[in-house]
């Protein structure tokens, strides 16, 4: 991606916008927060300058919360930073001396609007966005940030098992019948990992087979349902992946919602595992996607928008049953006679207590890039993963683990040595072919000039998997990438070849 | 406590090290950072500079983890932020190609040794440190760093639970007995939480009632447990708090160690809900605690150690169970035919799958500060709740919750505006004095010149808790807040005096 192409304010990434430039707005942004800190600390200054919600909300001189679809100039983050603080609370002066003060001013607490006015609204306004981008209706729509994809897995299984049997919460999974949830053999493992945490249990999560590119074959989704019902058991959930982890596959979402719809089970999409797909017409258009039929989504901003790990939101249709479910009342923080409009004290939302503020990240990102920025920044990855596919499709010394075009930023392929180019297919090459990729990738990381993961997955050896979430990586990359490894391979092989 | 009474780098903390100094200290740190990002995102860098686990461990040109007793001086922190970089992995690099990899270079992602090997060592050594001070033996004990206390006390309860029923994992609880847990009145509750999410139900917690100092009374402990089973429930946990959110209250831990023990019951001790009370021979000493009896521990170093919020870490003693209770095996992560020593692949410890490094912040915090300089940090909290408590039995307009002195740094109390000083005890002047609380810090949050919490609890109505955690606070700050209080509740009393 040259800098040409690229909106003006799309990264402050020093390979697009030069060192300089990102050099001086951040020593910009340290000066900023160091008067801030300084400041904080003496006795003069206020621990908080209160607005009301509605106030902070309609925007103060100048000060806006909405995300833009075009970039905003560095000039103009620096002043959002600035106002970030000023109506913040500064919880490091010495005269808080509430629970939530600390001895270091930060931005880490939130569960109620008055230690977090700027962020508590900040939450708000993105989760609404995100909403809208998913397809959800004004009146549907909820959400809470946690911290990263597995937790917000974790919260779809919670919620939906509370929605139908909203008992569990006080007397637990004993008082329950059998319940099962589905989800396909390339989807996260969070989902089984939820199970076992929540008390459902693994056994309990039938894994739906896939087809030969990944995705959820529907036929076996809906008989494995009806074979749970005959055995007496009750299937509530099914977890439909966009972007499987490994090869980056889209499930047949609208015929899975076909299936959830007649069977009355809530649907959760899980567009965690790669990336935020959502996010850029070209996906949603590309694979005719359909969101808002989904019941909750799992959207992962520390993926291919970028944000620093931990940023990812668990999206509610249902408004209303976040709090319902997890709130246990605790009066010693959410006291309803406090002197403001209090449904804005999200804490009771969550499953955590105090969290971190992963809002803002996120929130100045949207402000730095704009929705069109995060557009071209996925279909930057894209390109990058075309190219990949197009390069190994010439080379003879590579092999596509699947020969159709990628649907994500994911390109799955094994090197093949020239000891094993003209080995017929069998156990005999398969047991040596695995041997390959844990060797380059041990001479790799010990030369350290490229990074690449590989894995196992069902029937297939070993293979590299790349994916694409770098907006500065180039095609010349690309290609360097694939001539290190084919060297790295090529040496390995001659050397090993006695015990390949 | 002035500056004459901190080891020298107590803390960056403007008020105690002057402004200059924290801000060149800042600037200097920002140009390390600004020049790693720089030459991370060249191609000509390279994606890591690979060491083996026990390379990194045994210090590499000066380059040390382990955590000193004094504190060191702010060159040498310089120099540890700029070897952490060094031997991290540059996830921003354009030929990182890795699902780990992003498009900014980061501090951010954990779960296996290549892609964290600073970061998976750091969080070894911080946590064999901590429980070394809980003082478990050198063959027991084990722990992660987890998303905020709640999730600490939510991972002590899920695996007590697979300690005593491994079938759990893959069975759920509709095969297992109907469980109890137990936790007293005054405790965190996130206990009732967590048996909500875990599928136990909160019913099944069992409130033990407190005596008029808020701690656990082990006789109703005992009975509580007696009369579950002659109900046919099956007891499991018991919870005891030491520091209780609000009275700052610590449960009588060895009888209550003494009766989990005749019972065979998992013991867990949260010393989350205020402070991070094990640091400190003061408070060991002091409360003759025998944190060693318990079986799992949450400590969060975000709360008395000033560490930004989240930093909680879940400590338990026997080794191996986290692994054993939260393994999922997903085999595109954690593969075993890399070529180092995969056991330090810490991820498949966790509910989640990559974590924010939480253990970055604690671990250069103690190198700045020392072990003893966390301690004199909490000492100086401790002296301020003396003098908070001091001052308040002297005056007349205001009454403290409790009259034994505190235990830590929680002080709670009413203001006594002057209509309600001559009133006697009952209904009508409880109804009265509930609103006093609530009516000043709705004045002090728009006057912005200090900040504290208030809350009922049990038969109390609305009273004050001031919490101390910054040790920048003096006992003027201490005189302050108390005359800023009875301005505000007199003036307040005057003008609403019919309302009361």
């Amino acid at each position: 991606m040259s800098p040409e192409r690229v909106p003006l304010c799309l990264d402050l990434l020093p390979a697009l916008r030069g060192e300089d430039t990102t050099k001086s707005f951040f020593q910009e942004l340290v000066n900023i927060l160091l008067s801030y800190v300084c400041k904080s600390f003496r006795r003069s200054s206020k621990v908080l300058d209160f607005h009301h919600p509605h106030q902070l909300r309609e925007g103060l001189e100048g000060f806006s919360l909405e995300l833009p679809d075009q970039p905003e100039n560095l000039e103009q983050l620096l002043v959002d930073c600035r106002d970030t603080l000023k109506y913040g609370v500064k919880t490091g002066t010495v005269r808080a001396v509430d629970c939530f003060a600390e001895n270091v001013p930060k931005m880490y607490y939130r569960f109620t609007y008055e230690v977090s006015p700027v962020f508590i609204l900040m939450e708000e306004i993105l989760l609404r966005k995100m909403q809208e981008i998913v397809g959800w209706s004004e009146e549907e729509g909820d959400g809470v940030f946690c911290p990263g994809g597995t937790m917000s897995n974790l919260y779809s299984v919670l919620l939906a098992r509370y929605h139908f049997f909203p008992e569990v919460k006080t007397k637990g999974m004993t008082a329950l019948p059998r319940l099962i949830l589905f989800t396909s053999a390339h989807s996260h493992y969070s989902v089984k990992k939820s199970a076992a945490v929540l008390g459902i249990g693994s056994d309990n999560v039938v894994v739906v087979k896939c087809n030969d590119r990944g995705k959820m074959i529907t036929a076996e989704l809906e008989s494995s349902i009806i074979t749970a019902k005959d055995q007496g058991c009750v299937p509530f959930y099914v977890n439909a992946t966009a972007g499987t982890t490994v090869y980056g596959a889209f499930d047949p979402l609208n015929a899975i919602a076909d299936i959830c719809e007649s069977h009355g089970l809530w649907l959760h999409v899980d567009v965690f595992t790669l990336y935020s797909a959502l996010i850029g017409s070209y996906m949603q258009v590309y694979l005719n996607y359909v969101y808002y039929r989904a019941w909750s989504v799992t959207w992962n901003p520390h993926k291919m928008m970028g944000a620093p790990l931990q940023c990812s939101a668990i999206l509610v249709k249902k408004r209303g049953l976040l709090k319902d479910c997890n709130q246990m009342c605790a009066e010693y923080l959410f006291q309803t006679d406090k002197h403001y409009d209090t449904s804005y004290d999200t804490g009771d939302k969550t499953i955590q207590c105090g969290r971190h503020v992963d809002v803002f990240k996120l929130w100045l990102m949207w402000k730095a890039k704009g929705s069109e920025g995060f557009e071209s920044q996925v279909n930057k990855c894209l390109e990058n993963a075309e190219h990949l596919f197009d390069k190994l499709k010439q080379r003879p010394d590579f092999e596509l683990v699947f020969k159709s075009e990628p649907e994500h930023s994911n390109v799955c392929f094994w090197y093949i040595p020239p000891s094993l180019r003209n080995m017929s297919p069998g156990p005999e090459r398969n047991r040596r072919l695995h041997e390959v990729a844990p060797k380059i990738k041990a001479k790799m990381m010990e030369q350290g000039m490229a990074m690449i993961g590989y894995q196992p997955l069902g029937d297939k050896v070993n293979f590299f998997r790349c994916v694409f979430s770098n907006p500065a990586t180039q095609t010349e990359d690309v290609d360097y990438l694939l001539e290190e490894i084919a060297s790295l391979g090529h040496d390995i092989c001659i050397r090993t070849e006695t015990d390949l």
